[in-house]
């Protein structure tokens, strides 16, 4: 590789600000936002649109260059990170924010609109993007659609993957794919575009999407309740599934971790009188003219014999209820280091994995602490295993905090699940996903890799060789 | 390659039943069902389990030899068909026909399961599978999963692809993915599953399949309706869609191809007293409990100002309806040779297409005549010219006809459009594909498929090269 050859070939093919040389300009990007892994890069791209992120593309590959595509940033895996050793450089796609175009039934968005301004430009049209998490104001669609993210929509929306209609991308070559057309069916041999969600900037670009919106102006109720078993927790989903469609979160949350939250979050307060083994959050929405969901929820939860539950009675309550629910990561953190894991299981599996799993690491690391909750809809759990007393902050990346991890992955695998739920493999779960994934998969994933990126030069380092 | 090695390797391999040698029982599926291409086996291999196709696979390559899955033998584009010329031998999966598991969400359905015995499953369970077509008496799932079938419910349901859960199949090396797990939330990279969902059998060999089921016990209405022009038919169709999501099929049928079926097909007769120069059937459906399918067709119809239509009162009424649409193509036969395509456009543009680019042809070719019916909810059209009086009955295949073919195509890709919507690429389109593919697409179609199968044996001649 060249740098140096790299930039002087490109410079006179993009536009000036498309190349950002300033260092303070490119130093908050070199870092991840929970502050894991710093790298570097030269210079920062920042193109305007598609046709100058071909460009860039095939002089990387003629000057073998690696290119480090960047979104809002919001990686939990260090995927969106140069590596440290400066033989890559940052590609931000964060100049790329245009809405090419909106109707009440589709979007076309460059892969910089952040999440937050889609879901405004939706209400403008009188519809909503269904796909929602913490991240919203930073997260771009570009990065949502290649770590094919999630949030607390899946149950009733599904996640990333179901709510692109199309893609367009610079592939190897400075090719540019363009999905977006909008074609209800096209069986044209398998789908590019799917390739791409979920590919980590691994085989290609992503410079736009067609997104679907869905019918928007709906109601909301949440409901808080509290149950002995998570299994109970199970039984009540299934029966709420068999009943309505109209449920978009089924959240699982420890006594424990609302305990944390309450002890930690200022302004928070315990949402029944009586302390649970296990609580639940449902939220339920209705269209205008239909039941409204406070009333659903409190029919739904009366023949399901739910002993102890409280609905919300406005926005503000439905907010107070949520808050609890999205306080547990930070109030966690507050108790000490903990090793955290992003961990899907099959639904029917997730109570025993909860009880009898986490105990097995307990009994295995004696004077920690684990405990999940999360997603139940999706079999989605965030699994923290809390360090022993007085161990120090890093304790996740010590000897131990890795051998925890390791073991937890072990016994997902073993119970059918995925290492990587939401978050994706990035640079954090590589050797993992290397040590852990099951043969075919890893073989399918490094031949693909291969083909599709025949120069080496996106986004190295990240989900496989 | 060396067939006799092959076989005399793999003998010891399987079960006796599953190396088929007589020459009287692989005969039938040498043909494709509409007898437009004949190949060569010299056995057929009729694998029981998953074991015995990974045990195929990794013979195979070892020996050179070409596999050609085979499911129903239902391809319209000659996609299950061996070469003529021996060097591949036909792999049924007609005996995997078992289902692993079934419950009202779910089904886990080997690939040799076919359709209808799906559906029957499904009722038996109170749910079903919400994909029909008219092969559904021999065509099975993992044909409908590699082709990405479509039919008559993807207005609301969509394609096979949104109805597949997970894979296993066999893939290079004889090493079995299985994605049966049903997590709904994964992230460890790009989709194996997705990749294989439209592959046709090029990149691995679908062995089974977990697939969606939907709350069955529905109660169904249809509608018959005259217009004047396709735009009309769309202004509907958009109106229609913004007030329900009970819509489950809006086709398109122009005066003349009602009036051929009501020429050819006997017990045929006009569901309306006018003529209308294009009609549209509606289906709706409702769950029980909701507003009845009919009355809200008539609520529908009634605010749409829709002058001429019919709603069916009984089942009775609904199937003659529905018998209509489905003898289009059978009746067309019978009016003369004809170019028949299969494509599709953005929804918007298909009423321009049929009017604007239909006259197009006949003046390109005069004597022809050019008309097209379908799924205007999925942008899909089927697409026929007839031969002008006289032509010879392959005029299809004839210079001229394959000149129209590509006419019609170039049209297809200047509006935004497939050349393939549901029927896929197989033998048939693979030369188109190659002309008319944006060199991005075929770029990644190629690359993937080299690495998938780096030996050349997942039904070659199909697709791409």
């Amino acid at each position: 590789m060249s740098l140096a050859s790299f930039i002087a070939a490109l410079t006179p093919l993009l536009e000036p600000r498309s190349l950002v040389t300033d260092a303070e300009r490119i130093a908050p990007w070199l870092t991840d936002w929970r502050g894991r892994w710093t790298g570097t890069s030269a210079v920062m791209l920042e193109p305007g649109d598609t046709a100058e992120v071909a460009r860039i593309v095939a002089a990387a590959e003629e000057h073998g260059v690696a290119l480090v595509p960047q979104g809002g940033n919001s990686s939990m895996v260090g995927g969106a990170t140069p590596p440290a050793d400066g033989s890559a450089v940052l590609l931000s796609l964060r100049r790329m924010n245009r809405l090419r175009d909106i109707a009440p039934g589709h979007a076309v968005a460059e892969a910089g609109v952040i999440l937050h301004h889609l879901h405004e430009a939706a209400e403008g049209v009188g519809a909503r993007f269904p796909l929602d998490l913490g991240a919203r104001g930073s997260a771009t669609v570009g990065g949502l659609a290649s770590t094919n993210a999630g949030g607390v929509q899946v149950l009733r929306f599904g996640t990333m993957r179901a709510q692109v209609l199309g893609v367009e991308a610079v592939l190897s070559g400075g090719l540019v794919h363009d999905g977006l057309g909008g074609l209800k069916k096209d069986n044209r041999g398998p789908s590019i575009d799917q390739l791409l969600i979920g590919a980590e900037g691994t085989l290609g670009i992503i410079t736009a999407l067609r997104l679907r919106l869905v019918p928007g102006r709906v109601h909301r109720a949440v409901a808080w309740l509290g149950l002995s078993t998570p299994g109970a927790a199970l039984d009540l989903l299934r029966r709420v599934e068999r009943a309505t469609d109209r449920i978009e979160a089924f959240e699982l949350i420890p006594a424990s971790s609302l305990a944390h939250v309450l002890r930690h979050i200022p302004g928070t307060r315990a949402p029944l009188a009586a302390a649970h083994p296990w609580n639940v959050l449902i939220e339920a929405v209705s269209p205008e003219g239909e039941q409204p969901p406070a009333a659903l929820l409190e029919e739904l939860l009366g023949k399901a014999g739910v002993a102890d539950a409280v609905i919300a009675q406005s926005l503000d309550q439905n907010e107070q209820l949520w808050r609890l629910r999205h306080s547990i990561s930070e109030a966690e953190r507050s108790e000490g280091p903990a090793a955290q894991h992003d961990i899907s299981l099959p639904v029917d599996r997730v109570p025993g994995f909860l009880v009898d799993d986490a105990r097995a690491v307990e009994q295995r690391f004696p004077g920690t602490a684990a405990s999940g909750y999360g997603h139940l809809g999706d079999g989605n759990v965030h699994f923290h295993v809390r360090a022993p007393q007085g161990a120090a902050r890093d304790w996740a990346d010590s000897a131990e905090g890795k051998a925890v991890s390791a073991f937890v992955h072990d016994l997902v695998t073993a119970a059918g699940g995925s290492i990587s739920a939401e978050h994706g493999i990035g640079q954090m779960k590589r050797d993992e996903l290397t040590r852990i994934a099951p043969p075919a998969r890893l073989q399918a994933l490094r031949a693909i890799k291969r083909a599709m990126d025949p120069h080496g030069i996106f986004n190295p380092g990240k989900l496989v060789d």
